[in-house]
C-alpha cells in the first residue's frame, strides 16, 4: 500500500481553518482507501506567504519549496494581510511580498495550467448572482490559464533614465501546445466534449497570432474530435457579462488576460467562498499540483470560524480528481456540497455561512459536508 | 464667422446609416450656431476600413488622414465585414484589415487618450441590463483608456525560428501623464468632482508600476483636490460585474485592460448600439477628436434602415462637447436622447429601434431625436 504525501500550505487569514476542514474530507477519502488496501494519505504543513516571511524571511522557504516538489500533491489556503509587505527600511529596502511566494512556486514548480471551473455548486445559488438568472443559468465553462508564461515571466525592466518601464509578452510553440494539450484532455473529460475557446487578440499581438497558430494546429493534429472556436479577449469580457453561456465550454487563455477573465467570472456564481483552482505541471497521475480556493485570506474575518471553508473542499475534490484519478471520490464530495448548499425546495439541507444568509460556522459546514458524504 | 471642417469617416456595414442621422443633427447645431454669428459646420466625406480598402488598396488613405489632420473633428461610423480581409494571393500574400485602418489613424491623429462612458442614457433602460437592475441601478462611471502606448506600439516579433513570439507593453512618464492630466479634467467636469480610479496590474507588471508612481504623482503636485485610488485590473474586472457602482468615477488605465474593461463594461448598459466614445489627442478646443459609437459595422442588418443610430448621435454629442466646447448643445442631444428612448412611465416617447423591443427605423429615431432637440 502506498502513502501518499499531500502538503498542507495554510498560509495567512483564514488560510488555517478553511485547510483544516478540507483536511479532513481528505482524512475520510484516505480511511477509505486504507480499507480497501489502496493507498492512505500523509498530511505534511509548510509555510508559505506572510507567516513564511515573519518565520524564515522568505515567502516561499527553501523547505516549503522541496516539500511541495517531493510531495503527490499541494493544497494551500490563502495568502496575504494588511500587515505585509513589512515597513521598508534601511537594511531591507524591499521587504517581501506574500504574493511572490505564489509567483515563485508556481515557477518552480512549472505549474503551467491553471484550472478555474465557472459552475454553479449547487442549483438554488443561481438567484446569488449579479447576474440575471435567465442569463446565468445554463452557464458552465472552465477556464484554463497558462501560468508560468507572458507578462508574469518576460523580460522586464524598472523605470530606467529616460522615464521608460517595460515587460515583454512572450510565447515559445512549445508553451503553447503543452497548455492546449491539457485544454483538450479536459474537454474530453466531459461527456460530451466540450469545445475549446481559445482567447487571444490576434489582431494586435505577435505573441497572440503564435498562440492562435499553435492552438489550431495542436488541436487539429492531436484532437481532432474536439471543436474549436476564437475569440479575441475583448469580446470574451463582453459575453461574458452579456451571454456567459455563449462561452460554455474549456476557455483556454494565456496568462494576463486569464487572470482577468477568471477573476471577472468567479462573480458569476454569486459567492467568491465556494470556488475552487488547480494548477498543474501536467496531466495524469505523474503530475504534480497545487490545489486553492480562488478567494483570498480575508484577514478581517479570519481566526472567527465564519469563512467559507468550501472552495477548500471543492478544491481537495480537484486535488482528487487530477492528482489521483479518483474521479468517484471527487465526484461525491462535489455532491455532498450541492447538498448541504442547496435549499430545501431543491432537496438540499440549506446550510450556509453568513455571506450565503446562512448562520453555520466553518466547523458546521465542514462536518456537514462530512457527514452527507 | 469661422467655418470648422468636420470629417465624416462612414467606413462599412451600418456606417453610412448612421452617420448619415448623426449628420443631420449636427446640421441643425450649426444652423443655429450660423444663427447666432458664431460659426458653422462643414463636412466632408472620406474613405476608411473595408470600403477604402476596395476603393484605395489602404484601410486608411493618405487623402483621408491628411483631411482628418486638418479637419476640426472626425465623426466615424464602423469598419470592417466578412468580406476582408480579401484573400491572400501570391502578389498580395497580407491583404490589408479594415481595423488596421483604425489603429494607424489613432497613432497618426495621436489620439492618446479614449472615453467611453458607462452611463445609461435614460432612466427605463436600466431594466435592460444582464445585470440585475439593483445591482447597476446607481452605476455612472467614464472609462479613460490609453490609445497609442501599451502592448499596442510596442516593439514585437511574429513567430522567430526558435518558434518564440513577444510583444512589449512599454510606457513613459510623459505618457502616462499626459493622460492622466485628461482623466483628471475630466473628473473636475463633474459636479461633485468624480473619484479617479486608476487600473494596473503593479503587483506584476513594471509597467505598471511606472504607470501607478506617475498617476499618483501627476495627481498629488498638479491636481490636489481630485481624489485617487488604485485598483488592480483583475479585482476590477471583478467589481464591474459584482458591484460595478463601487467603481463610480473616471477609470483610468492603460491600452490593453482598457479594451478589455471598457468592452466588458460596455454591456452594463443593455445596449450597444447607445453608447459612444472619444478618442482625443489633448484637451481643449485646441485639441483634435475622432468620435464613434462602440458598436461594429453589423454587416447583417447593413441596408435595411433598422440601425440603431443612437451611439453615433450621442457620439456627435462628445464631439461638440470635446472638441467644441459646446457643451449646452451636448447635453441637449442627450436629453433629447433620454426623451425619445424612455418609456412614457418616465416622461419619454417610447421610440426604439428593434434590438431594443421597438419597431423604429434608423431614420425615425434620427427624425425623432431632432424632434425632441
Ligand atoms: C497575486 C497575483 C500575483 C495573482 C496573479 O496575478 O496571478 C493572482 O491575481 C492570481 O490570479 O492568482
Ligand atoms: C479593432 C481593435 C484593434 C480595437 C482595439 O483593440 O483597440 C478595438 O477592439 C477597439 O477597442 O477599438
Amino acid at each position: 500500500m502506498k502513502t501518499e504525501t499531500i502538503v498542507l500550505l495554510k498560509g495567512d487569514g483564514i488560510g488555517p481553518e478553511i485547510v483544516t476542514e478540507a483536511q479532513k474530507v481528505l482524512q475520510l477519502v484516505s480511511d477509505a482507501r486504507k480499507e480497501a488496501n489502496d493507498m492512505e494519505f500523509e498530511f505534511k504543513d509548510e509555510l508559505i506567504g506572510g507567516i513564511a516571511i515573519d518565520q524564515t524571511g522568505s515567502p516561499l522557504p527553501e523547505q516549503t519549496l522541496n516539500s511541495c516538489l517531493n510531495a503527490s500533491a499541494v493544497l494551500l489556503g490563502a495568502v496575504g494581510g494588511p500587515q505585509w509587505p513589512r515597513p521598508a527600511t534601511p537594511e531591507n529596502p524591499h521587504p517581501p511580498r506574500p504574493e511572490q511566494g505564489l509567483l515563485d512556486i508556481r515557477k518552480k514548480m512549472n505549474l503551467f495550467c491553471n484550472i478555474r471551473p465557472c459552475i454553479f455548486p449547487c442549483e438554488s445559488l443561481k438567484s446569488k448572482s449579479p447576474l440575471k438568472e435567465e442569463i446565468v443559468k445554463d452557464t458552465e465553462f472552465i477556464v484554463v490559464r497558462e501560468l508560468t508564461g507572458g507578462a508574469y515571466f518576460g523580460k522586464r525592466e524598472e523605470e530606467n533614465a529616460e522615464g521608460v518601464a517595460y515587460d515583454t509578452i512572450i510565447y515559445s510553440v512549445p508553451e503553447v501546445q503543452r497548455i492546449t494539450r491539457i485544454a483538450a484532455q479536459l474537454a474530453l473529460a466531459h461527456n460530451p466534449p466540450y469545445p475549446i475557446i481559445s482567447i487571444d487578440k490576434a489582431n494586435v499581438l505577435a505573441s497572440s497570432r503564435l498562440w492562435r497558430r499553435v492552438v489550431t494546429e495542436t488541436i487539429q493534429k492531436e484532437f481532432p474530435t474536439v471543436k474549436l472556436q476564437h475569440q479575441l479577449v475583448d469580446s470574451a469580457a463582453m459575453i461574458m457579462v452579456k451571454n456567459p453561456s455563449a462561452l460554455n465550454g474549456v476557455l483556454l487563455t494565456e496568462n494576463m488576460f486569464g487572470d482577468i477573465l477568471s477573476d471577472e467570472s468567479s462573480v458569476i456564481p454569486g459567492s467568491l467562498g465556494l470556488l475552487p483552482s488547480a494548477s498543474l505541471n501536467g496531466w495524469g497521475k505523474e503530475s504534480n499540483g497545487l490545489y486553492e480556493p480562488i478567494h483570498g485570506s480575508a484577514p478581517e474575518i479570519a481566526g472567527q470560524n465564519i469563512a467559507n471553508p468550501i472552495g477548500t473542499i471543492l478544491s481537495a475534490a480537484m486535488l482528487l480528481r487530477y492528482s489521483f484519478g479518483l474521479e468517484r471520490e471527487a465526484k461525491a464530495i462535489e455532491k455532498a456540497v450541492a447538498k448541504v448548499l442547496d435549499d430545501e425546495e431543491h432537496g438540499g439541507l440549506n446550510v450556509r455561512t453568513k455571506e450565503l444568509g446562512g448562520n453555520a460556522t466553518t466547523t458546521e459546514i465542514g462536518d456537514a459536508i462530512r457527514k452527507a458524504l
